[in-house]
């Protein structure tokens, strides 16, 4: 990763921060195949029809799940400013296939567990299952899916701005921008459209001077806007399109009907990828706001004084 | 309503069209209760500290269900624009409370049944028990929730923008901003984690000359554009929080616990009323990305001449 | 003028400000001699064209001098924020055609006298001669444009965002917003071009502990940044385009040369109405700027507290 | 200059095209004497404040007159999108110091001499004057200013968005946004402030089955709209403030009065590097709207396609 502007002696100037990530594993040639046969699930035939085309059907483009480096770039920067406001931000693999933790993980599991394993999942009983369960799908010539949980902590109260940039929408928007994510809900999400009003509503009490509620079935969010509790958000990812298996397609060629098998090093699970991408894009979200807000100071280059020494 | 701008002798002029609801019906001292307690599940507390105490708590305001009232009159246009073009947006209650219509409504029941009850559910049996669970709700001085369907109709190949603006995260940042929103899921959504991608890939077919997909699980959305498919999303409502139930809150003013019973008409269910909410943002985000991907010409008025005869 | 939302028992809410002033002796009627003949000068042929024939040709549209009554509105706002930050913004009547004020008034002649006269000048002789040219003009059925100057009190330094946002470039898209307008020059502005760096570089000094500049031909902008100094813009104002003198235009329905003589109430001269214009949408600038810099906090519910007793 | 995206077998993707031009040449020890001492006229100081004393005082940041490559670039694209619809963008200076041409040169000159000489004037005679006047000036260790104009052919009528997005405050924000610009003005520009309506107005006429102005002190605008007619633009750009005459400043570490003198390879007029840059932002700004109004569809490669072969 090179630095090309905006730091000078270990600080920020002020300046757009220009980072840049070589895509040079790229095999071009692999794409070859479905320059005229888009994969079921992808996103080749729609940026075909869109681009009139000639749009890049090579890997590494838009629409490929590479593009999540540059949220984890983007994401690190963010993570460092939140920090200096006690925010933290933490992703974790909550499902893969069938394999669930039952179980919401406490904070310290999530911050040491998670990154000791590759599916990102702090049970190390279920990263072993879904590891397993990665292994039998790739040799199926199959893909998985799976679920990531994301909680932010120590938001402050009444960050977000109503009914146009509301919080949870725009969290939600950011995160349906991470490739292969079908849904997104905060707190008890759907869970919560079948609760009373008496058992979804989080009753409120003071603890040690602040407010906080007894329950977070809203996920931390209110009206748009935080509520100072975790922030809590549920993303369901599907599995990857680009399998080994023989699927149905289109020759756009010919404008006829055909058959297509994707060879090449296509990863049978984007979960463990998406955890860190989601981690960051939210994280991006919440020091936007929190910069709008006034919360975080837009000159930064001040708070940054005090590291000097 | 009243318009106040942007339509002259029939026609859009291209200046911004003004339309204005009075809101009349508001009793405002029903809200002086929760000016200091602030009600569970709702913004009351949140909007508070944002605007450090000088929100205005009466109803009727940014957070309350009445803004979507705007969202209907700026749907109304939206479809009309839409429906110039031949996409057909469609929204219908498919869940109250534990009521859950099993099946898919087909497309000819959803346009003919979903506005003859008032709970907006196009299966008469099932809206039959959902207002029952409602007046049960009420009568317990509770509230639910519930789920919304939408469906968008023939939707061209390739509108949305990758990254920045892709159709399913205008689409999901547009529906959180409808108050009670706590889920957003396309096609399978959260089904699709638990799936195989051989059984998750929508497989492509030509038919009557025109590519489709042989399922929808993508729910009409590949890479942030849209595929030809219907766009399938789904909502989940949480339950109205103004309930007459004893709940636990706080005294702002004296900042100690407090007890807060919500008097006054609240509604005990506004999933009825969010069927129209989110088929009008629904439709305003399809013009606004038809009008950016040039589909929809942005000069209207030309249209609108043919209509003048 | 009524304000329809926002203002809550003297205070602003945060929800947005929206105020309305009827438009009600606009003579619609005068404007059907324009609806096939465009006036030179005035927008009615470049509107015609943008909006297929459907353009609202009668007055008081965008393309009006009325629109302006909506910037001295928001202004009015702006410049309550402004003047809780000590920043002040006045503008005055420096030329109406061939008349002109040679020496640059005091502050205190500017804030005195501009409103004390009908053309906005602060030199009564200058006034006087500039009305008895208004009113020659009008007898021949002409029209005389001028020239506005703006200047900005006590912005603090660095307001402005470099490259996409720059002060002055911001300033001056506002105010090439405000109909008639055909120049923007800061500080020396033109002259600059003929100038010395030596000469028009304005060298530092420290007055009273703070930086200052001994000249200030940059006009209060460096680097599209506020350097504390004055901020002085300098804008030329067309003469009224709508005039009795007959003059040369098309009929757009026969598509034929044709001649148009303009009837009605139109101002012979539009520079004193573009004074008040100048002024609020500067002010609204400067507000969005040092809101967005964080020197004014965007929750102005707190500072409004204080005036509450 | 290398590209790193956006561009697939020599035509364009649709992906976000990302040009480098890598800052060299840059002796960044030259600017060791300002970091302490602001180079009057310069950004140096409001810079400073505005960052927190961390802005990046090495030449080469966003104050510098480099980032104009940047604007040549992304003009470079916009001018070949803009050709491909008739539209041409040609810049060339009018007046360096006290040395002005008198005549508008035709286009013919503007297009064949403009570039043949290195102060980019298309009167062979001025050009000389001014580059003797250049070289005066360095070896005095002054420098000068100048003016540049802009003219814009072919661009259709009703281009431009009112009130928000009008063409020329589009135009001007992009031109001050180039360092140094000190003014804007459009056609008659600050002369049309002490022309008469009659005389001012630009009166219609039909030539060859097209309507035209018979004279164009409008410079192509009308009501924030293209009017077909020419646009032309007139910049004021101030003299280099970097010069080796000695000034006063002061000096910020110790905040006391100071003197300066700049050395190194500062040019004395950096007027001819101003016309690509102006050439190449209004072809942006024009390019943009044009896209925007659906005059130029935004799928390109459509367009490309037909150069394929």
């Amino acid at each position: 990763m090179e630095i090309l502007s905006g730091i000078f002696e270990g600080h920020t100037t002020g300046a757009p921060i220009c980072m840049l990530v070589w895509n040079k594993e790229a095999v071009s040639s692999e794409y070859d195949v479905v320059k005229n046969l888009p994969r079921p699930g992808h996103a080749d035939y729609t940026a075909y029809v869109k681009y009139g085309g000639f749009n890049d059907y090579r890997g590494g483009g838009r629409f490929s799940g590479r593009i999540t480096v540059s949220f984890v770039m983007a994401g690190a920067v963010a993570k460092k400013l939140l920090r200096l406001f006690g925010v933290e931000v933490l992703a974790y693999t909550r499902a893969i296939g069938a394999i669930e933790m039952k179980e919401t993980p406490t904070l310290e599991k999530i911050r040491e567990e998670t990154y000791k394993n590759p599916v990102r999942c702090p049970s190390l009983v279920c990263a072993e299952a879904m590891e397993k369960a990665i292994i039998r799908a790739r040799r199926e010539g199959d893909s998985l899916g799976g679920i990531v949980e994301c909680i932010a902590l120590n938001v402050p109260v009444g960050v977000g701005e109503p009914v146009f940039d509301a919080l949870d929408a725009d969290i939600a928007k950011a995160i349906f921008t991470v490739p292969a994510v079908k849904g997104v809900e905060f707190g008890a999400g759907f869970k919560a459209a079948a609760m009373k009003g008496s058992v979804n509503n989080d009753q409120y009490a003071v603890r040690d001077g602040r407010v906080i509620t007894l329950t977070n079935n809203a996920g931390g969010v209110l009206g748009g806007l935080s509520n100072g509790m975790p922030i809590l958000v549920r993303v369901a990812i599907k599995p990857t399109p680009s399998i080994a298996k023989k699927q149905k397609t289109i020759n756009l060629a010919e404008f006829k009907e055909a058959l297509l098998r994707v060879e090449g090093r296509h990863d049978p699970c984007i979960v463990p990828k998406a955890v860190p991408a989601i981690e960051s894009i939210v994280a991006i979200v919440l020091a936007d706001h929190m910069i709008r807000a006034g919360i975080i100071p837009r000159v930064l280059a001040r708070k940054m004084q005090c590291r000097r020494e």
